[in-house]
């Protein structure tokens, strides 16, 4: 799964004194660098970083947080620095079962665990749901953070493409683990997931019983159109009438990372109270608690409206960058690939006309000419398709964007010298 | 694992509609909720809670850590609300490099990463030193919380109990994975590890070249004496003359939970480059990057010299505390249990002098008398010792620590009935 072009993520055993180490687990030897790669371009004001999932900074509420986290720690200090419930602080939980409940899933607090970021409820699901090797059905091309979460189990995937109406979902998802789908501007393609093809996954969940896992980091971030409903929300209404908390296969994961600020480290995961329960065993473990601080802040911003109060700057700003790099694509890309305007979330994803173009060697010559984009190989369970690119258009300032493209482009005429 | 008289911790596909739900891991069928009972005992107002490891709430700075965050988020609002490095903020891993590094080690940031919390360092060393079924050389009786963070790997357990002169060390360490000891005031023991076995341990680790988990959150607690060498320490007057980072077998971890504050979730880990390395690409899969916030706090807090201005008050406390517990015993559980007082740390552990009674069955009776104390079974990697029981003395004042004893020895003599 390496790109041959990234280098390892870690050496071995170098020089170490004394007798041999016992070996890194083998699992170490499949990673690739490439989200450290991102974090670390962010500090290189020479290269345009195009390939992260990075928010715009100043759109983070800093003076209200300030605000909010000087009176927790004053009013509520010794709750916020004490070690918190296992599964979140019982106030944020039913914030967030009132969140997502709706006229057809009814969700209290034994639906709700308080993670440490998405990232953590992707770490979490992998180890209560995971056998070394176990079978994962995977909307492809998949999240690269997702892969990461579960390498260390050594999953094997099963890809599958939402979109085409003869996909027979319960024939992919029979047999496995649990089913994981992006459905709002999957990342890495930027794609919706139809209502159509959303009401065939959450069927052929509840006829095969497999878990099935709604990643939501973007489905606050709709640019154009009325938000589609949660796949949490179809189980609900598969179900009928609901007499108690929500019981189905859905398993929905989100995170205001991208809607607020991503420093605060705070996720969840909804979904029927047995998971939650393995899910809380799994935290435990993990870190035992996350951040009372952190956890106390996400509930004052929600309680006190913040989200929402950010959601249209947020949306006008990332709206007017999509049109912005994607008019700059047009006019220096168009000849070379090929991709679909998204209508939501962070990312553009295009894909060379000539299928012998070599994405990963793109990537290398961008950042020689001072662009950062992300290679389709790093997001294919085989590691094998090096055809496209995955753009971020939420981070830099339209000006930026065209430069940036204008750099790609240099960088693509350079792959035939 | 599971003491027996403990409700397991999920219940499993009750009432699954639709189709069949795929298993949970297996390892999940071997836990406990131990510490789950610990943490919500703490929110029952008749339960004198003698079991969790928790400090005194009252020791937090919460107002200076009120003033921290508002000017951390005022000043530094973009860096501390971002995603951080993956492997901690740079400023924070000199400043840790520097507090660990003396006349003997020498370390620098490539030595540190910073976790989120004590617990990720133990689940993050799980992830990139075990396979399934490898075997851990581990001090014993064992942090539940280790046992609980390699769980899902099914580890096989090699213990050892650091004290007699004729361990063979290398013997134990040979062929393990990794050996895991907590040196000093160990959880549950309370035992402080000799200078003469620190320095077999750490000979025995570089003749093996076998990694070294020194897990030390307690070595700001020292009650009595002069604190001992860290292993780490050891190892680089072992090493002899530094001329770069520390390279050594020990794998040092951290936290502020027991000087600071529980709540930010902030610990470390000190090793050779290599090892940092690898707990890095295991982060970035586990929750991506520590809060900024947290760590900010942190920083700022050790900048301002302030746990070691909270260290003079939080020793005076917690010792007068310990003589409190231990006087309490010594007239309530004399002639029933043995023990040695701790030099420091948060707990006693007391072993009863019949062995045929069963610590289990005095968990269950002590919570019904309104008191909760930890029985040696979750410590013990066979289930098997459910002969002592780990008594902490930092949580509660003295005359609940008198009234907590009492209620215990009344449950003792119910256990005869």
């Amino acid at each position: 799964m390496v790109a041959s072009d990234l280098a390892p993520a870690t050496e071995r055993h170098a020089e170490a004194p004394g007798g041999k180490r016992p070996p890194f687990a083998a699992w170490l030897s499949t990673t690739n660098d490439v989200t450290k790669t991102f974090l670390s371009v962010a500090e290189r004001a020479d290269v345009i970083n195009l390939a992260g999932g990075l928010p715009e900074p100043t759109t983070y509420p800093a003076q209200e947080l300030a605000e909010i986290a000087a009176e927790a720690l004053r009013s509520h200090g010794t709750e916020v620095l004490s070690y918190s419930q296992i599964d979140g602080l019982p106030a944020l939980r039913d914030r967030l079962a009132e969140r997502f409940s709706d006229e057809f899933v009814r969700l209290t607090r034994e639906n709700v665990i308080v993670t440490t970021s998405g990232m953590q409820a992707l770490d979490l699901i992998g180890k209560v749901l995971l056998e070394q090797g176990s079978v994962i059905a995977a909307h492809a091309p998949t999240y690269l953070g997702a892969i990461d979460a579960w390498r260390p189990r050594s999953p094997r995937f099963r890809p599958f493409t939402p979109g085409s109406n003869t996909l027979d979902y319960p024939a992919v998802f029979e047999g496995a683990s649990f089913a994981y789908t992006v459905p709002n501007f999957s990342n890495p393609s930027g794609k919706l997931v139809t209502h159509g093809q959303r009401i065939a996954m959450v069927e052929a969940a509840h006829q095969t019983g497999v878990w099935l896992v709604e990643d939501d980091p973007y489905g606050g971030l709709y640019y154009d159109g009325t938000p589609l409903p949660r796949l949490l929300s179809l189980s609900g209404r598969l179900m009928g009438e609901a007499s108690g908390p929500y019981m189905g296969p859905v398993v929905y994961t989100g995170t205001l990372s991208k809607e607020v600020a991503p420093g605060l480290r705070v996720g969840w995961v909804v979904a029927a109270p047995e998971m939650i329960q393995a899910l809380t065993v799994a935290k435990q473990g993990s870190d035992m608690c996350t951040s009372g601080l952190s956890q106390r802040l996400v509930l004052d911003a929600m309680n006190a409206g913040l989200p929402e109060r950010m959601q249209p700057q947020i949306l006008a700003l990332y709206r007017a960058r999509r049109d912005a790099l994607c008019d700059a694509m047009e006019e220096h890309l168009g000849a070379l690939f090929i991709w679909e305007k998204p209508q939501g979330g962070m990312f553009v994803w295009a894909t060379a006309r000539d299928p012998s173009l070599d994405t990963d060697a793109l990537m290398r010559l961008g950042l020689e000419e001072g662009v950062c984009v992300t290679p389709s190989s790093v997001f294919d369970v085989t590691g094998q398709d090096r055809r496209a690119i995955r753009i971020n258009f939420t981070l830099n300032a339209p000006e930026r964007l065209y430069e940036g493209v204008r750099r790609l482009a240099v960088a693509v005429r350079r792959l035939d010298e």
